[in-house]
């Protein structure tokens, strides 16, 4: 398929190389006409930027059977509730930039902040967390190292600063362990730390949650692997998940960080962003025990702005995305 | 660790993006300073073209995981003589690619041909090969539809042109059941097509083999969703795997394809080069009943020309390859 008799000429793509410049053409182009423009579009992407990586660091035959291992290993560490290509695309940035890719929304002329930032959804999201009523708590079951929080603020209209009414505000977070309630059922009943709440006319969202505790990801397998050989570890700041959505408007899925946490730097999924920190502040006497107090308003885009926008929540039956 | 306040602005190598440009640096920095420097150059290599890949084709979520259930099945499809992840690169052209990087041998100044060319190992070789006696035959069980080919050349020093004496040519094929013998015990006994001869005096070779016939690889699995994908077909088109080393010269791992194969420019394995055809040429009478004769020279080149080469089965111990 290829020449070996071209030794350096340079290929567009692949300037000054010694090695075969349409060696990479000829691989994409053993794609057949029937293949589909996307198909086409992802696979010759993925060839040429794969060729590109090899080239550029000259991978050498061990380097690359550790690869093939590596990837072997990956699909013989899934199990039910451990799926370790998606953990790798975590550790690598892929979910965050793959989010980043797909929700976010740029307004050009916008006087004042952004909408507020996405980013990963993670793998502990569930369609069946009840709603609560405005002031409620989620904590059902209080660990004895939790700390109270009074969490409020108001969803607005990105371009107008008014509050957003009937906006369902959904979220989810583990316990001090590090756990979320499916995993942990000897010391969580069902729907802990989870709650979905209905913003007021003025769109307010106050509730009761715990302020967010870092926790390590499964430090077995490749994944921990690959943190082991970059010398990272494998903490994620402590976080509450939320997942904001109203018919009228672009819905956020995003993850609030406290900020005092320790790995906001260097979170091992990668998924922190600036806009999305929280101070907790100290309270005493408050009406319900709670010893924090935070408040964090959303800002949201209208869907004029990107009306295809979609959230993956929507999509979730994985059933479909299988090959 | 990254922000979302940069909208529009552009990044070195992320030119025109609306896309965050300093993640990429941000995910790479995460790497800590005890990372060796090589695994620090190759795997901010792949993030970097990973994210690029990802930005480049804006990858959809649904899309996104499609790849992560992908890599996943790679590795469950694994079992002890079925290697998904190397099969899934031969289809991306990746083996061949890394074989040419690591193997390619650039002569300035060259008067006449360049050394033969290297081309994949493949998962077939043995280091239990018999040496078998010059003018012998590695056709231990002949098949029906087996054509007895006398197959023979010299083994020659790409400067000089002299034949090479004492250089070991070891040679193995599939029979036209496309099976290597260890996989076939129901008719192939074993080293059935395999043989190590060592070149005479004035560096000749000559032996008696099949004229290699195309097979398909295993099309279940991850591999031949792939193939299906890219509308393309899983044939190889035949072929003899040669190896062929000496202790003064740089040794070559190669494949020799018949001029007149229909898969010659499809290979499934991106693995033919253009030096490496055989012309067979039918002849009767032959002193041991062969009906077809070829003729092939191989070149090699001085050690002098890259004095730390060394070939995949010299390495070959996968143990050591384990993260």
């Amino acid at each position: 398929m290829a020449t070996n008799s071209s030794n350096g000429a340079n290929g567009a793509g692949n300037k000054g190389s010694k090695f075969d410049p349409n060696f990479t053409k000829a691989v994409i182009d053993l794609m057949s006409p029937e293949t589909t423009p996307r198909n086409r579009e992802i696979l010759s992407s993925l060839i040429q930027h794969l060729h590109d990586f090899c080239r550029d660091v000259e991978l050498t035959q061990d380097e690359w059977v550790v690869g093939v291992n590596y990837v072997n290993a990956i699909g013989q560490a899934y199990q039910k509730n451990r799926n370790e290509a998606w953990r790798v695309c975590d550790i690598l940035g892929v979910e965050s930039l793959v989010d980043e890719i797909n929700h976010k929304v740029v307004i050009d002329h916008l006087e004042g902040l952004p909408p507020t930032s996405s980013t990963i959804l993670g793998p502990f999201w569930s369609s069946e967390t009840p709603f609560r009523e405005l002031g409620g708590s989620v904590i059902q079951d209080m660990p004895p190292d939790g700390q109270k929080t009074f969490f409020h603020g108001v969803i607005r209209d990105v371009d107008t600063g008014k509050g957003i009414p009937d906006a369902v505000f959904d979220m989810w977070q583990a316990s001090t362990n590090g756990k979320y309630d499916t995993f942990d059922p000897e010391n969580q009943s069902r729907h802990n730390l989870r709650g979905k709440f209905r913003t007021d006319e003025q769109g307010r969202f106050y509730l009761y949650c715990l302020k967010p505790t870092e926790y390590a990801i499964d430090t077995s397998g490749p994944s921990a692997d690959l943190l082991s050989m970059m010398g990272r570890h494998p903490y994620r700041p402590g976080h509450i998940h939320i997942m904001v959505t109203h018919p009228d408007y672009v819905g956020v899925t995003a993850q609030l960080y406290p900020d005092d946490d320790q790995y906001l730097k260097t979170d091992t999924a990668c998924a922190v962003k600036e806009d999305l920190v929280l101070h907790f502040i100290p309270v005493k006497d408050e009406k319900n025990g709670a010893t924090l107090d935070v408040e964090y308003d959303i800002r949201l885009a209208s869907k004029k702005y990107k009306p295809d926008s979609t959230m993956l929540m929507e999509n979730a039956n994985q059933n479909k995305f299988k090959l």
